[in-house]
This record gives structure tokens, C-alpha cells and sequence, in this order.
């Protein structure tokens, strides 16, 4: 057993050793995930193997197996030929379909939050209005929320969208892509400019983002299939939660 | 005229005033490009308008329009309602068609360079063998160098290519992807995953880079028209001189 996982296994063991209802490979599970969430077990960081956890824990290697198989299904873990089993507590998200952050999560067995911080209606500025294929000082709803996976802050996100679009920014719920689904507005184009920087102060607060990690900043116009532009957003994205997939 | 660019437009004087046989508009491009180069005009700086630039400097308006044309089409300036026209010295990279960065430097006017710091033939590992669709320990070009775009160092990329595609790596120059063509190897697709991270010491020397500027870390697979993998690379990107673009 190496030092590094030395009070990973003293916390597990006693989480394991509480009464409970719960079979042993779900509470197992559970317990790799808030050591992840603790920031304990960080991204790619490898997992003792199978034989390692049986004997320090007193457990079956099946309970194990089943804790990690469980464990990759949600995205926590990975296995790669060679190293083993690493954590996986970045969020990769694809630039290629437009799917909306909440879905993308759903997707991956993570539970998506959202908390609005501002839904005003506004007449647009000439960048927006470029972005929407609207004239200059057309109304636009900006709306602005934090994200949050798994109860944990990820990003901000600013975005613009017609009033043609949106009668009432109040209808809209966490998603703003089912709000768009369920009239039938679909987005399924997208084009993004990803580059990086460091958080200001506003965003530090915003996040709870320590002032020395870099965010991503994805500048992303979401588009129909006849190519009219639906939305224009700029979010700004931890940069050791988040991985940007194209292809 | 803004006191800002009092020092500009003294520049530009000196230097059209000069004598020469290349037109006037080129000149004034290329004075332009220098003052980018120099840091005197940084990324996003809105310029001095058409009637300021002839009235200061005593050329006619369509002088200064063609020069901005020229920019314009070498990605220096970009133009943009409401704004005018601001200096773009961050370089714009596709992640969709893996060009390679010297021809895309190429394509925006730019001059591209690269040093190579390491060509070796080594075993590659599971990681690098999964990524090429080799067997484990099948032999490797990791191919490393700093890459420059108009003498300024700004990118390291560590790639990984097969010896079936590659002889005799000292018979590449500056452009891998040149050399790949060249022999009818074509990278038509890429997946790349984009994110972000504070560099470390060897990384801030070998490009010369503050600790407080990010990198964004592009890992990316290039493959041929029928899916075979042609190159793995992992580049390490100047967050103030890249902005990537998917779509």
C-alpha cells in the first residue's frame, strides 16, 4: 500500500465498517466518489488495483470489481490498457454537437444544476447583433447562470438569444436547450473559439475557483439546421473540471 | 489623434516618408505588422479610423483601405460593426482539418519555424500503441520541437508517428505534415481534446513564457481518409497567442 493512499484506505475502511443497508460495492462506490469530490483523489490519478483494495479492506475482489464497474459507467474512473484504473474527474464535453451542457451530463450519469444570475431583456450591441443575424439594438434576452455537476460549481455562462426566440425568460427552467427542444427549436450546429485564461476576481468569487487555476473560455454560436443562428454564449469553464472534445 | 498612438503614428510617418519603389499601401501594411510584432499594437486594439490615418499622415483613404484590405486578408486586422477595425495577433487554429500549423501560419501571411529538440526511435508505450493502433512496444518516432510563427516561440509539441510512415526521421524539415504529403500520407481528419494548465518550469524556459500565462494542451490523433492513425501529438500552446476553432 503506498503512502499516498494511506488515509484513502483508513477513510474507506471506515465507511465501510458502518452499519448499513446499502450493499457494500454502492457504499464503496460512493466513497471513491466524495474522495474525488474532496479533491483527494485527483484526475487521472491511478487506483490501488483489484487485489490491493480486497486485502487492505477486508472485502471480496467481486465487490470490487462491481464498485468500479459502477464507478466507470458514471465517468469517475477509466481503464486503460497499462495503467490500471485512473479517476476521471475532468468533464469532456463536445464541441461538435450542440447538445447543452445539462444533457451532456445526464449523458455521462452526473447531475446537472443550474443557477440563474441574471435574465434581462436588452437591446444587443454590434458583436451580438453580428453573432444573431440581428440589427443593431434589437432586443435579446442575456441571461446569465453558474453551472453546476454533481453539486460542485463548473462554470459561468453568459448567453444571448432573440426575444423572437423566447417570449418569457422565466419559462426557461435549468436547460435552456430543452426549453428550445420542447418548441422545437433545435440546435444542431455549432461553431466555438476555445482559448484560455485567468479568472478574474468576480469569477474566483462566483466559482469558488482558486486564483491560480486557468479557465477556458469557449465562445461557442449555436446554430438550426438552416444555419440561423440561435444563440451566442461565452462561458467560462474550470480548467481542471473541463476537456473540450473535436472531432 | 489619442495620445496612445502618438508614437505609431511618427512611426508610420518616418516610414512612408521614406524613398521606395514599393507602393505606398504595401509599406503601410508592413509598417502595421512590425508594430504587432513589436507588442505596440496588442491583440484586439481597436486602430485610429480611416480619415485619422489619411489626415495624420497625409495619404489618401483609399491608400489606408487597401493596406487594411491586405491586413484584412492576412488575418492582422480583423473587421468587426461597431468596433472598426482591431489588430488580431492571436493565432487563429482550425481543429477540424489537421493542416498542421506551418501551413496554416502559411495561409494567414505568417512565417512559420520550428526547432527540433528530439527525433529518437523508441518502444512505444500502451498509452501511445493504443492512440496509433500499434501493438505495445512497436518501434516510434517521438518527434519534438518548438514551433515559432514569425520568431516568436509559441508552442512545444511531443508527437508520436509509426517508422512504417517514416524511414529516417532527419529527412523532415520544418513541416511533418510537408513531409507527409509529399509521400501521398494524408491527414484529412483529427480528434483533439483541448484544456488548459499552468506551465511548469521547463516549459516556461523553453518557449520563454511568464508563469502567469496559461497553456492550452491539445492532444490530438491525425488520421487518413480511411481512419488509419497517421500521428498522436500532444502541443503545449501560449493561451495570449492561440485561439482554437472547432465547428
Amino acid at each position: 500500500m503506498t503512502h499516498q493512499h494511506s488515509s484513502l484506505f483508513a477513510q474507506l475502511a471506515a465507511i465501510l465498517a458502518e452499519e448499513s443497508r446499502t450493499p457494500l460495492y454502492k457504499r464503496f462506490a460512493a466513497a471513491i466518489k466524495d474522495a474525488v469530490r474532496a479533491g483527494q483523489l485527483v484526475h487521472e490519478e491511478i487506483l490501488p488495483g483489484e487485489r490491493e483494495f480486497s486485502q487492505s479492506l477486508g472485502i471480496s475482489r467481486i465487490t470490487v470489481r462491481k464498485a468500479m464497474d459502477e464507478l466507470e459507467k458514471e465517468g469517475v474512473v477509466f481503464r486503460s490498457r497499462g495503467y490500471g484504473t485512473q479517476i476521471c474527474s475532468q468533464f469532456e464535453y463536445s464541441l461538435k454537437e450542440p447538445k447543452g451542457l445539462s444533457q451532456q451530463a445526464v449523458l455521462r450519469g452526473k447531475k446537472p444544476d443550474t443557477v440563474w444570475i441574471n435574465k434581462s431583456k436588452i437591446r444587443c450591441n454590434a458583436e451580438i447583433a453580428e453573432k444573431l443575424g440581428l440589427s443593431n439594438g434589437s432586443d435579446v434576452w442575456q441571461l446569465k447562470r453558474i453551472r453546476y455537476v454533481d453539486q460542485q460549481a463548473v462554470s459561468v455562462e453568459e448567453s444571448w438569444v432573440s426575444t423572437q426566440l423566447i417570449a418569457d425568460a422565466d419559462d426557461i427552467g435549468i436547460s435552456l436547450y430543452d426549453y428550445f427542444r420542447e418548441r422545437q427549436i433545435l440546435p444542431v450546429k455549432s461553431q466555438s473559439r476555445v482559448s484560455a485564461r485567468m479568472p478574474d476576481e468576480a469569477l474566483q468569487q462566483q466559482i469558488a475557483l482558486p486564483a491560480n487555476v486557468p479557465v477556458l473560455v469557449i465562445k461557442q454560436l449555436a446554430l438550426d439546421a438552416q444555419g440561423n443562428p440561435l444563440e451566442y454564449s461565452i462561458s467560462y469553464c474550470r480548467s481542471d473540471m473541463y476537456v473540450f472534445i473535436a472531432e
